[in-house]
């Protein structure tokens, strides 16, 4: 494999090429006015949101609505909106980075993401001048607040299988619509609803319905395990009213509004647990460090740095995966525009490029936040099940995030489906490599030490390695199943673990040594273990996800050679992760701090 | 390795000796009438708990104290007691059978627990023949109830930290007690308290403290993530007069209750998750049958199937090391007292020698709830967010097993502390095999295949390789580190994980087999499954935590042979998982319950 010399892969390539370090985008290369943005919200969150942290949970009147209305008012809404409807016309980067920094608030960037990646952008991207006119100011600067109803009661993950009913009236000014919305986020106080309906039975369609609308109305607040402060209500459509002119997009293509959204939904939603994670890392090294027992600070325990040093490393790799894409996504739609293509379509293009990663940080960042909070809780102990502690709060406002915009299962399903689709397009060349790994099973290893230089030489070779273990697995099943691998979805599942741990691993050794480069391998030691551990671990996930498809699909011979290729790729030295975990923990223990 | 003739191997033997399936006690041995009492707790929760849980949560005033007399009034807290006090006498796989069939109560075993298991016992089994008069019948009958009094706010898993002191008054006739008790559950309506303190700084002794205790006083209901129906207070002592008869065994012998009663409490933890376990996957099911999403049932996708069927294979595992190790137990106690011991002190003495057992069944029984109610909420999507599904609840309230009756980081470092000791003291030959494992490192592999006949020859003998591992692995830590290994957290986490596998796989295969040798082994085809995936993801976790003892504890040759030695000893073929756990489902599907 050559290291690429573009700018970036296109999406879901990275299965089959490596990377150069240098083209990789990391936390390092913000610039100041991102971070002072992250800072920003940081500050937002810790002085507006976390003193309101019960009363939001009591669902007291206004306040959500309140604390919407001042982060409006300070920007954060417009962050990604051009300057003429009030925004502040930022890159995709660091509306990610502001994401991250809201993410620390509990319910509130739960409300935040509705309103601005869900309800906002739809119109942004898809409405028209009138429509952009008449609602992006005041959903800008936070007078008007959005909702986005596209689940119901009976049709959640098959989203296209509602069944709100748009029906247009005699004298042709207005659709009637007629539905159940379920579990809308932000309902409670929202002015403009984002609502998908089938128009005449199967014309899937979104339209802009405002609050007052007659024949709109909304369910009690739900009772949930967590985000309780956020505002989730059914929104019943009975006869509905909604002016022609509130039709968005085309009529019949609501999915590509849906869809679309869904994409960049899923990268923010992994920045919010991002900054979710932090914050509970934080907590625990300084509960850790605070809490004695057996009179020693249990952070003196190796039990106890083992899980502070794994909360690290999980943070950091999905960290760099993050913004790794997201600035892929950014380039990608620079691209765009060079090429003639306008804002919008360019960023959703580009998102829509970029959907494998998408689904995959989905995933990864919504379980390194339950792993983070999980180990938060135990850290502490019996506090950490006290609702008078903070990680009670943590542990059940995180679960949500391998439900919603999309569960887990079906991102992983997606993020797969979506990789092999592109092969079969030819957008991406899966068959060339596919094949070489099927030689190359077939031939004696190679015995040649080829003297790679660089930081993580061995490392990406590994990288290089797992890849082939991926496609020698995937392009099995896609022989033995060719038409029905659809229906095996266990088989799917291991291919999707195994490309999750390649792409957070790679974009963190990626990350490392490209930050290595500028800072100094010294200084990068402590992140260089985090790079290793984790590539550890991934290496083992790979190879149980591995045996248990071929396992699942070969047998006799077939099974045999898939096997040896399988140890082969996998074949790595073995890492002293106890002595790695502890210089690791040692510079959280000691900064007192989530500090890497 | 021969396989045993005894009734039963010691405690911790089974790191290093087989036993005969015929040996073991499995589900399928109850007796009629404990598979009575268990109908009869499981209809109590049923009838009597279910309809409650909200009213519960919210504290409604005398509502759990209600039920427990109820649960008294039944006979259900009298299994373990003796007939001259009330109670039913019955033997201790039945006082497991009865936790287990209180298990799916919610809050309510927690009450049950605490009141039966860490209040009761103390008295029956410490307590002087007055004492017993005067409270058992009460404690038994339910018109007395109990709570237990170690932990302090500085002090929880270090619990002989605890600061509470007892000084004679002048008179001689009372204990004057000071001190600060935290997180106690049943406080808020208990009659009798069992209060450890030191007396004169040092001597750590037991008291029977009376509610009405003048400077005895509760603090308010501390707010939880979950069991919010269990009542969860501190108890204040303050120039609490505890009459001198009311000291509990002997002064300065506070540890020996404290401990041994936990030993018991440990199982019976496992016991009552895995009773909240089969409710959970029993809902699992239900919902997976009756929510169709694209059309079909979501119990007809492989991504729910998987999951339906790993809930299974680890309750099941886990209910077979359950009773596998009670009834160890119980033969032992019977066995001390054909050898003259008197009752109490017989299953005391039992239940030591089986502390390790009852440590990783601690862990695993917890374990295993909470894996199978986060899928639980998984497979309900949305609704399983919702307070007004049943996952919600059943997600919260399962957290807090992993962290009380020690947490599970102290409960894996003391299994494998026990192990270790037993081997110094010479109670379990350690030395002989861990010898014999290094010599058979250094030999050539044996290519004789040996003709083992059996249901489960091969994966008996994967069981007897995978001890090996951890002999190998154990014993070279244990030579690198010798006094210093207690530092070594994170090596003892890698053995415990591989001791709780390899003991849970085994007692799985030997159910299954010993079941199948009376029922046939058609019909317990699924169970062959469920024990086969079980072990296969056994061997997976042994060699992963060997892989990482070993990378961090030795270099070059050693590393080497000690990795070869690990390759070696987790051979195994590979099974058609995907396959097997279809075949799990289905049959869960069909029956639209749990059903195994
Ligand atoms: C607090 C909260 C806030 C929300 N906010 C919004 C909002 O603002 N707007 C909005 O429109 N929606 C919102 N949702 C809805 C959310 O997007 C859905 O809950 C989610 O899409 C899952 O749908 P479901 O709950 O119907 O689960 P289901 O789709 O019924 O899924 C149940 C289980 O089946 C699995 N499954 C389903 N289909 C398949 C398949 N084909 N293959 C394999 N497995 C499958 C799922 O992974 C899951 O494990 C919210 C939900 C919650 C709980
Ligand atoms: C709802 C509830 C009910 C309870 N009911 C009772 C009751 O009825 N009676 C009673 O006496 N107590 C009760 N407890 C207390 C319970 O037993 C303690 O919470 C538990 O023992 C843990 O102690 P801790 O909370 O002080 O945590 P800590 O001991 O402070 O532990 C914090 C963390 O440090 C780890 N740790 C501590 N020491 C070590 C070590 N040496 N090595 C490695 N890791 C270590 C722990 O594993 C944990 O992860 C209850 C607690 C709760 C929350």
């Amino acid at each position: 494999m050559e290291v690429t010399q573009q700018a970036s892969l296109k999406g879901g390539e990275f299965i089959i090429k490596p990377t150069d370090a240098q083209s990789v985008f990391t936390p390092a290369d913000f610039t100041e006015e991102q971070n002072y943005m992250h800072q920003t919200c940081l500050d937002f969150v810790q002085t507006e949101v976390h003193p309101l942290l019960e009363r939001l949970d009591n669902h007291e009147e206004g306040l959500m609505r309140g604390l919407m209305e001042k982060a409006g008012q300070l920007g954060l809404f417009g962050v990604s909106v051009p300057e003429q409807f009030g925004g502040l016309d930022m890159d995709f980067p660091t509306a990610l980075r502001v994401t991250e920094g809201v993410g620390g608030g509990h319910s509130f960037p739960v409300a935040f993401a509705a309103h601005t990646g869900i309800a906002l952008l739809p119109i942004l991207y898809f409405g028209n001048d009138e429509q952009k006119a008449k609602y992006l100011p005041g959903l800008t600067d936070g007078t008007l607040m959005g909702a986005y109803c596209l689940t119901e009661p009976g049709s959640g993950s098959d989203a296209l299988g509602a069944k709100t009913k748009a029906v247009l009236n005699a004298e042709g000014t207005h659709y009637v619509l007629n539905g159940q919305k379920m579990w809308i986020t932000n309902a409670g106080f929202a002015d403009v609803f984002i609502v998908f309906a089938q128009i005449d039975g199967d014309k899937f369609t979104g339209f802009i319905v405002d609050r007052n609308t007659p024949g709109l109305s909304l369910g009690n607040e739900e009772h949930k395990m967590g985000i309780k402060g956020s505002s989730t209500r059914q929104v019943f459509l009975s006869d509905a009213q909604v002016p022609t002119e509130n039709v968005l997009g085309e009529i019949g293509k609501g999915h590509l509004i849906a869809f679309n959204v869904l994409n960049i939904g899923r990268i923010k939603l992994a920045a919010a647990c991002l900054g979710a994670t932090k914050m509970a890392a934080d907590l625990s090294v300084k509960y850790a460090n605070e809490r004695v027992q057996f009179k020693m600070p249990i952070s003196k325990f190796g039990a106890i740095r083992y899980k502070l040093a794994q909360q690290a490393i999980r943070i950091y790799a999905v960290e760099s995966a993050i913004y790794r894409a997201g600035s892929d996504i950014y380039r990608m739609e620079q691209q765009l525009m060079a090429e003639g293509k306008g804002a919008n379509e360019a960023l959703l293009g580009a998102a829509r490029e970029f959907a494998v990663e998408c689904a995959i940080l989905k995933v990864e960042g919504s379980e390194v936040l339950d792993y983070v909070v999980d180990e938060g809780v135990q850290i502490y102990g019996g506090y950490g099940f006290s609702a008078d502690y903070p990680m009670d709060r943590a542990y059940r406002d995180s679960r949500i995030n391998r439900i919603f915009e999309g569960t887990n299962e079906i991102n992983r399903l997606l993020a797969v489906d979506m990789i092999l689709k592109k092969g079969l397009k030819g957008e991406i060349d899966l068959m060339g490599p596919a094949q070489a790994v099927q030689q190359e099973l077939l031939s004696i290893p190679s015995m040649s030490q080829d003297e790679e230089t660089g930081l993580f030489a061995k490392e990406l070779k590994t990288i290089a390695n797992l890849k082939k273990a991926i496609l020698m697995v995937a392009g099995s099943a896609v022989q033995k199943f060719t038409a029905t691998l659809a229906k095996e979805q266990e088989l799917l599942m291991n291919i999707a673990d195994m490309s999750i741990k390649v792409y957070i691993a790679e974009s963190t050794l990626l990350r490392v040594e490209k930050e290595a480069s500028s800072k100094g391998e010294e200084a990068m030691a402590v992140e260089a273990d985090i790079a290793r551990v984790y590539l550890s671990d991934a290496v083992d996930i790979v190879e149980k996800a591995g045996k248990d498809a071929i396992g699942s699909m070969a047998e006799g011979d077939e099974q045999r050679l898939l096997l040896m290729g399988l140890k082969r790729f996998t074949k790595t030295e073995l890492l002293n992760v106890k002595e790695a975990r502890r210089r690791i923990a040692a510079k959280l223990i000691t900064a007192n701090e989530y500090a890497v």
